[in-house]
């Protein structure tokens, strides 16, 4: 039932960029989270290549999130970082040698177990996990990062104060 | 997310108890499922000790079903055979080396997933899995064997003839 080391330490990652929209050091996560540098290293390449993170090289470099995090739900992130959901012997014809599998119930309800699971994890956005209070951040920063790069930064005063009109 | 080895091989030697009244032996439980001797042997040994299984030993000794097959859940054999359901590191406070623990909605949201999967298996029975038509055998074998033995065996014609009002 547990989920494997690299999708807890993915969703920590996802979360904490998505809460921090500049640019985050691998030093950072691993201070914040407690995994190793070499460990992390791996899994935010991967998730580089996935296209869920973008990654700077070279000083001054780092990670952001790659994605709209209220687009991303956590059942997309466990999906694909769990590579098996396989969950006996029997759900990969290729390795089974279980003979009641033609009539058996057990596939369908494990199969239908699972997707409950699923459904709930697909209720929850990235977005919803790095919302203020969650601990991992300040999603407003996170919007405030969409402003075109021209635009000047708001002051403290204007932060606080409420919207003007349009 | 996958089931241990343990859990699987435990459903299929219950739901086939549950089909089979009579005294099954290991070797038949072994040629049915694909599963090897010495490693049945141990969990027919442990699921014996939990009492859902009666065993006997010796020259025409097996193994049958220790408990009401109608009363006892998908959900309660998964929960008794999965000895880990710390899905993720901060499910374990002695181990866990995360900062944002006391903010964080992923623990949360992963509970709730969990009480979803169980929630589809708390709904089927290990009656349900063997009945007829599962494959595993017919349950009404099972509710003969509850006739007291002094009560003479049906027909053949007498099996298949609707049954007479009392």
């Amino acid at each position: 039932m547990r989920l494997s080391e690299y999708t807890d330490y993915a969703c920590r990652v996802l979360m904490h960029c998505a809460a921090h929209p500049g640019l985050t050091t691998i030093g950072e996560l691993a201070e914040r989270y407690g995994i190793s540098k070499n460990h992390l290293m791996k899994i935010v390449q991967d998730l580089g290549r996935k296209g869920l993170l973008e990654t700077t090289r070279g000083r001054g470099g780092g990670v952001r999130l790659g994605v709209d995090p209220t687009q991303l739900r956590l059942g997309d992130i466990v999906r694909m970082a769990e590579t098996d959901l396989r969950l006996v012997e029997c759900f990969d014809p290729a390795h089974n040698r279980c003979k009641m599998v033609p009539a058996c119930q057990l596939q369908h309800t494990l199969n239908k177990a699972l997707d409950a699971y699923f459904a709930e994890l697909d209720r929850v956005t990235l977005a919803d996990l790095a919302w203020p209070g969650s601990g991992f951040g300040v999603l407003p920063d996170l919007l405030a990062a969409r402003v075109p790069a021209t635009a000047p930064a708001p002051t403290s005063a204007e932060k606080s104060a409420p919207a003007a009109p349009a």
